[in-house]
């Protein structure tokens, strides 16, 4: 099986960790392929980044078809184009948001995320409400920590996080955390073990339901809202992502 | 007031209807700018087509802040690119299914959509959950009609778009219903005075709420979620696009 | 265009005051008409003073149709006597709190709600969930002012709302604040400067709603809910309100 | 223990029924008082007769506690005044909506309510709403019968009603039926007899809910929301209802 | 009226106070019989003890439908065996959540919940999830003391449970309190006198509401999901609990 | 990687068919031990069959724990003992109805279910609504057909379920389709063929999902509600199911 892993930014330091994360808990037979996309912005901090970085996800996931990808995660914590990267994908594509918070749902009650630049959280509580977890999830609780600083040597953004994320088991009453950034998947194993609670990775949650999915022959329904899209004519610079038939 | 009503697709017949149904309704101060992206789909007709739209209305706010303008409408009933375009205006963005929620809200008790082709239900229903208007949302009808037949001499789109209004106030018992397409715009009147019942077209009544909020003296909020964006470099053909301080 | 802006309460103080601020923002074709009602209380505290307020807005709703008012602006946040305002207005009715609360959807993620007497939490409350509002409102925070202390000389009432309206941001991550109260319609310019975020008042949001939907040709939709009221016998005091053929 | 069953509109023959239905189900020791404002409308059919409803059922409250009265059921299906009579009773006061709601809640998994014209639909949407009751909620059902056919001889309303009933157990799938208007208070034995299962009445329930609050000392809860009226001035014609200290 | 109130787990002496709570406020001719299960826990704190408790719970209803019982109060605020008891139950089945929340609903606006260990609060937000209360419930206050705490001599869990019921007041903005364990059912009287608001015991509210709804004709609806269950084979030690036709 | 797949029913043969369901997609390395209770329901059809089978499934936990299995999938559509068992085990716990539900969400934008007796809708509805899967389920379809019926020769209950799938489709506009019984578990492959959409069968979802977390080192979280059970006595004939230190 062939996943591939998109970071939606074009730092590849953190395409690099974001896929060692993928490969460390993949399945004997599952290639990761972990690529950035080769236009868009070099870190997402909002509504404005996420639109471009979903270009750049889709371009991908159509490369993907071609290479012969089985499946997809876009290893953002504001999962970008993931519902156009549904209608051109024939297997699973999914979120880290996504992922991370149907993982939590199934090992506990709720979780809180702790994530970076406080601007970041109305994506998140979007992504909450968005996918029906509101009742699941206890706080949202940013560092305003700039997503960059995790590639930092030498930053003290892990004890920042770590001590965040101490919080949210005593005061949110949650009984996981979610790690709210693809740069943060190399820290789920260390804070786990710093809290005493699970703190769950998007990255690694999201290949392993790929792989499930895969292994179910379950693809993204092409019924309704996934359908593929429809041929017709692309203008101007797009053009050579018009949808054909 | 300069406002710019933005047709997310690239088909200018459409914008020039929009833009008829957008100056119809204007104050006498306030001068309309339609205008179609340089780039993108012809019609917008999912989450993928969305995307790219997203992108040529972040182009075109960003040109209009440049050019003075103090508000925008975005006329496709996806609200494509709404949170990015709020990003970078400094005036107010609306969507015109937004549009047309709020105002069905202000009239009303519950609305129906009426919309084109089946697989763009997925976008409304998600839209009308993010807006918090699900108890006020009776039912949502797609004609399966494509979204270009509109533009066609001799359809009869609108005696199927009609019949389908009808039927929603006497089986969803709505109060009001929403056009569901930016391409319906030029039929409030008619379908208002075919049903005796509103039949509100989120393109006027889009640009009624902005121009509402700019004489209020209120633009996007640059507070939290919809602040600038961060200064950073973008790569690829999205370099030109790259925030700056 | 004739509107009539309706202080529920019988202070006309107050009612100058938001006379004012409605014709500061009117548009120049459109008359306000600002009054109080000639019975009820002199301000609104709760749910028994809004029962009150209610037949006093309604009663000038009446007259207002034989006036030709155009529309209607309910300007007390607890919006007492909407719906059955609705119901024999031609034209569009709206309360301050409603119309506030949709201002604040269109420019930003999330409000809070800043007001008077700890009491009236519960008719705010049951406003937010009523208009599906709650995944948007992020605080309600009661100054526990009287609502006549507005109205005195030497108050210091001013600088405690802006203080709650400045934890708003800080610590509610609320990205605008509503003034919940027709009170505090003269505070608007001074709080969103000195807050440096929108602080929203409903008596000019409302007027201007109003204009907009008059403007598009929308009164309230005779359809179901809000259709003209069936004629019937009213006895005693209330004979002379019973809805006529 | 004494219960004021109070018919918020004028028509005796109709609060003769209702307090027989009262009467019928009151404990040993429970007065039952059952009566018609001296004013209001004849009959409650939407929003604006509720308005004028709400102020005789304020009224006949305000004499309830000068009469010693325990305990209160407002006896129309819209609840009309129940917030501003709970600020001025000591003790409990129910809603027939809400005391059905409640009692479905206790025996069932899901009601359907059976009701009158179809304008008040909206009454019933919003209370389900604002009860927490929408996913209790399978259906509301309006016959479209005028509520004063009840009174009359020789109607086939009870037919109609009948028939209602059964297609709410089998096509919503409802496992309780509520009769939606006070004025069905008699026919909640027919009805279960007739559709092999339970149809609730509003009356019978609250005046039981009612008498259960007050054995256990419960009354309205006198800190925040239903606290006393605050004493102050009532101009006009509503002078003598202001609230005294 | 025979109404059996069974305090679900096995300690005796909490089921004496249970039971003398419950013919407190019991009617004339009311008869109470309060029990525990022969078999299960000695207390109920988390989901494990929950699943035992309820064959306890069933146990007791199948021998009370033997034995003429009306009705039916499960005396643990987590409800536990609730849906089950309603399938064999003729007559209604109230858990003391259940019935307390309705309580609450009933005489203010918003309730808070003050219990034991900081584990069941997972229980209680899945009970107001499920009751939809969720815009009724203020917080969910943990002491952290043990269920059996309450049963000691010389504890000072009632101070800890006074000051936190305070808190609950000032805090979280609740009208009343609900005691959220069966064990607290001796503390409604002093705790509603100590904070001068609301705090209300489900044991009570439940036989009172059973009551009521027996007064009322209302048994279970054998409609739908809570009809008789289906008579087949159990096996090994549950086969005496097989239904039968 | 042991998983232990429990069928809470007592019919081996639907036992055999579940186990079978889990090896065919269970990875290389995974170890499935297929059991049913030895005690408990030989179908469960309802609240009252479901709180024996939890019995069962927690014995069936509480084994598999001394005989080191990683995690558990609770193989019946009404997900009993679910919260129980993930007290007691190390590992993940996921009920089926919960794996499809969550796998639907990843791969569509609204699911169907279909599923046996007309009574068990109350359970599914409950789930749904627990599980946050409100905006998510686009009906539920009975087919009335009894769980063993599956298990006959000669039966024409698959005709019927896949016309029910059909319908899902067309009428629902679902883009997936759930299972709702375990005894479905051998028909994912034919229904999916037949509709040309996904039918999700809970089992192999379930096996795949526990896979994935147990692959991520995700057990079930131990903090809060879903800590071990706290050692205490049970009486009776459930003393040997105690929780010890």
């Amino acid at each position: 099986m062939k996943i591939k892993v998109i970071n939606p930014n074009t730092t590849w330091t953190m395409t690099e960790k974001i896929g060692a994360a993928a490969r460390a808990v993949a399945a004997p037979g599952t290639e990761i392929v972990a690529v950035s996309p080769s236009m868009g912005p070099v870190s997402i901090e909002g509504f404005y980044d996420e639109a471009f970085a979903a270009i750049g996800v889709i371009d991908e996931v159509r490369k993907g078809e071609a290479e012969g990808c089985d499946g997809y995660v876009i290893a953002c914590f504001g999962d970008p184009g993931l519902a156009a990267a549904r209608e051109i994908a024939r297997g699973p594509v999914v979120g880290i948001a996504e992922a991370a918070m149907h993982a939590a749902s199934l090992i506990g009650n709720g979780f809180t995320i702790v994530s970076m630049l406080e601007r970041s959280r109305a994506t998140m509580e979007h992504l909450v409400h968005a996918y029906g977890m509101t009742h699941k999830c206890r706080n949202i609780r940013m560092t305003d920590l700039p997503v960059l600083e995790l590639e930092e040597e030498g930053s003290n953004a892990q004890a920042i996080i770590i001590e965040e994320c101490r919080r949210a088991l005593t005061e949110d009453h949650a009984d996981s955390v979610l790690l709210g950034c693809g740069g943060m998947s190399d820290l789920m194993a260390l804070i786990t073990r710093e809290i005493g609670a699970p703190a769950i990775d998007g990255v690694s949650s999201g290949v392993k339901l790929v792989e499930a999915l895969v292994s179910l022959g379950l693809g993204t329904s092409k019924r309704q809202g996934y359908a593929k899209p429809i041929a017709k004519p692309y203008t101007g610079q797009f053009a050579p992502f018009a949808p054909v038939a």
